[in-house]
């Protein structure tokens, strides 16, 4: 593929593509992600959805809800990604899809994932607004635990459906976590209801609508990001084992102390970020535990988690090695070992060059600004990519702060970004 | 009170207090070190007994066997000390006290607390076996709680018997721990068959054996430490507030991370404590946790724990100032805000100054050296140095390794411990 704008796309829009993108109404996708912000809602506006909590449960069962009012086959598949295809679920249907995620971080925004979520839901009733019989058989798609709280991976709905990953292969982040007996326990609720999606059920195209999370779309003043590609993303545990002291009886001299090797290495992570070129070249750590984390020990053992992304596979392991060497300097300068573990290691991801084209020229075709952009945040059009045509488009996050209550895309930003994937999936579909 | 030794006191030791310390048999001590070992036990020969769990039950009733065994009457106070006296809890009585804890922290070593348990039991079965008929009550305590693991602070039994401290001004580390329907459960469960120990119950001496838990001891080949004084300890809880932020999606220099703050300022926290001059003056942190902790988010918030102690009230708080000045440095140079609050403030205590003497000169007269030394860690019977005459003495610690299984004293240093406790014990009750 190539990065450089298809000059072969008309931009001209088809009628009934422009007539369904006119057909998009604000005040309904407004009035939807209010009420799915009731859900989980936080008292300063965020919405604290992980995935398996009551509350995302009760938001699945709320969006589900709203499907079927419009017609679509609501089905689940075994972990519980939800599909609502205006095909009935036929046996080896294949449909465009577009969709997102419902679940959130702990105390996050309003936004993320549900925006993608909700912009499906109003083109599927645009379209019936606009009274266009679809030739091709379509779907909305709500992945599952796509941000990584519960396991040390985000995405999981979206890999488990891909066949990337299976349910025995999470690693729950709270030991006591085990998701096995809460799928369990919905299959048995939910059989007598609601049909399985069957497994390897394809594809043609998939879409997502998703806020930028970040500050460039923001800092052009442009409207309608077109996602090129997503960072590579690797994560690494690392394990510091020093010697447990007591914290009033130990001269700071004679110390070996896990959480303070810990905290170098974190900063060294940051000053390793810091020198690398690429602006989407970051690492992140994002957490650090003590062992014990009584008052008067000095640490024995520490656990700090780390999370690398870039657009650029070398920049990844440039980063992972120097952080390497870093805490590997932490066994001569505190007498601290350290273990390093790669949670995971993702591969870079290009989405179809067609329709990346694609949506450029109907973002311009409808009067926007648009603008290619890799991706620092991973998504789940992303676990799918090689396996469909798929493609995603970003609108402004103001400040480009994400997974905070603040997260905050305007009204008309929201319309551009809804109105230009009602156009592109119409396209696909009419 | 006055370090210096006091020369009036006879080296000479009485010769009923010399035949209770050549009663006391290190087998016996050994063997009861074992049996309290094997409860909570660890695979790498440590314990994990923290207050309130089922192995500190376990131990207590098995350390309130053996005081029964021996002819003392064990009893209870509201927080589940345990008492076991030689004149059947009479009312109003007052006696000569030794003992210690039986709790642990997590994945602790077996002589901490324990050995001045033993020790005590040890010193009224040589009394026993040394025949002669105590001419002052005695009993023997074990305190509960006095690790800082449950709640924010430690020697929390010790605390709440010397009238310093109530079961509501508990902090619990683990905010779903509640001890009130704990405690209430045991009541109903011992009232039946155990009495309650009086409030107020007054002490005419206490006595506590204890590692060294440092290192003093081993360096100078000494045999007993004569602890003159211990550490204040001041305790705080730093909170950072940034902006929680996609890891994957925001640049490096627009980020206002936390736990990078908390991080700076947990090293901070050790330069500080390098630059006293004192040894004892000392700096930890403890434990740092970060908010949300997702893997793909910034941390927009984090916490770090922070144990600061000193012989010398000045060096503490000059240690406190030195590490608030960096946290507020964070918020110029990370965008971080900074709460600091006190969840500790403890007075320095001296030992009562003819205890002290006494200890050192009954270990010298029974041919071992003595030296007088503060505490850097805190212990129970300094909760009742005000109410009290106080004393404690140390045995060396191997490495100074404590609060950890690899915790280790030799057991002719054991002996030596048991055998000065049991002289000075005897010389008060004899």
């Amino acid at each position: 593929m190539t990065d450089a704008p298809d000059s072969n796309l008309p931009d001209n829009l088809p009628d009934a593509a422009r007539r369904v993108a006119d057909a998009v109404r604000l005040d309904r996708v407004q009035a939807r992600l209010d009420a799915l912000a009731q859900i989980g809602g936080t008292p300063d506006g965020g919405v604290d959805r992980p995935a398996f909590s009551d509350a995302e449960r009760e938001v699945t069962a709320l969006f589900a809800g709203w499907c079927a009012e419009l017609g679509l086959t609501v089905t689940y598949d075994d972990f519980g990604n939800l599909f609502a295809s205006s095909d009935g679920n036929a046996a080896g249907g294949v449909t465009h899809a577009a969709g997102s995620h419902l679940d959130s971080v702990p105390n996050g925004g309003r936004y993320d994932g549900a925006l993608g979520c909700v912009a499906a839901l109003e083109t599927v009733e645009a379209m019936g607004d606009a009274v266009f019989a679809p030739v091709a058989p379509f779907e909305i798609v709500v992945w599952r635990a796509e941000e990584p709280y519960r396991f040390a991976q985000g995405r999981v709905g979206s890999l488990i459906c891909a066949g990337s990953l299976t349910v025995d292969d999470l690693v729950p982040r709270d030991p006591t976590f085990d998701v096995r007996p809460y799928l369990a326990a919905e299959a048995r609720e939910t059989r007598a209801t609601r049909p399985r999606r069957a497994a390897g059920r394809g594809f043609a195209s998939l879409l997502e609508l998703h806020i930028e999370q970040g500050r460039r779309l923001e800092a052009s003043g442009g409207h309608i990001g077109v996602v090129t590609a997503v960072s590579s993303t690797r994560r690494l545990c690392l394990t510091f084992t020093g010697v447990a002291d007591h914290s009033g009886a130990t001269p700071m001299e004679l110390r070996r102390d896990a959480l303070l090797a810990a905290a170098e290495v974190a900063l060294a992570t940051e000053r390793v970020a810091q020198e690398e070129p690429l602006a989407e070249s970051v690492a992140t750590a994002v957490a650090i535990s003590a062992t014990p984390g009584a008052m008067n020990v000095v640490p024995g053992g520490a656990e700090l988690l780390l999370d690398i992304r870039s657009t650029d596979p070398d920049a990844i392991s440039r980063m992972a090695v120097k952080i390497g060497g870093v805490a590997q300097d932490m066994t001569e300068g505190r007498g601290v070992a350290v273990g390093v573990e790669t949670l995971m290691r993702g591969d870079p991801v290009r989405f179809d060059a067609a329709v990346v084209a694609e949506i450029e020229a109907t973002a311009r075709a409808l009067g926007y600004t648009a603008e290619r952009m890799a991706s620092g945040a991973g998504h789940d059009t992303q676990s799918m990519a090689h396996l469909t045509r798929a493609g995603m488009l970003f609108v402004p996050s103001r400040g480009g702060i994400s997974h905070n209550p603040a997260e905050y895309t305007a009204p008309d930003e929201i319309e551009r970004g809804v109105r230009t994937l009602a156009a592109v999936w119409a396209r696909r579909v009419l």
